[in-house]
């Protein structure tokens, strides 16, 4: 078992020296560092937080709240800064998606039709 | 990116040569060599599928439905081998679920509040 968190903490610091990585927490910083700027985007952000809690409790979005939802995304995106962390955003976590999908794979024996 | 790719592989053959891997493969084998018990866990796995499936699409699970699965959770546990494999899963499980925690740590800080 030892090999396996061994390796997994080797993972863990590849993920963090990776670009991807590096990349989104400057634009974090860069978008934290100005006031207006982080407010509008975390106000997405919770926005977004919100409606997918929703999804996740199997509850539906309205059409008036993807609306508003896309609006603000449209908005928000005007700006270079935060255009550029979505994006980096959206790299990350295909990475990652990736990465699970390598990890998992091995288990998908397990669930094979006989 | 590739270190990262190269890393997950790496992780992903530890999964797989770890002692709750083979274990629980060894046990998933000694299932499926015996029709009725065989049947059994299947009939067993795909009514607590089921149960998952409602639970993830947001839906309540009845009274009647926590008992059905509780009796045959008893019934199937009784048979040593079926014992064993979902003591094995239960151990997979959770050291997949410690790799999960320790691979997803450096991405914790873009969701800490500032
Ligand atoms: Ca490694
Ligand atoms: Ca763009």
């Amino acid at each position: 078992m030892t090999v396996v968190y061994d390796q997994a903490h080797q993972l863990a610091q590849a993920v963090k020296e990776s670009n991807e990585f590096q990349t989104l927490k400057s634009l974090q910083a860069q978008v934290n560092a100005e006031e207006t700027i982080k407010r509008m985007f975390e106000n997405f952000r919770q926005k977004q937080l919100e409606l997918h809690m929703k999804q996740m409790q199997g509850q539906q979005i309205t059409e008036q709240e993807k609306q508003q939802i896309q609006q603000l995304f449209n908005t928000v995106q005007l700006n270079p800064t935060i255009s550029k962390l979505l994006e980096a955003e959206q790299r990350l976590n295909v990475m990652l998606e990736d990465v699970m999908k390598i990890v998992m794979e091995p288990t998908k024996e397990f669930y094979k039709e006989p």
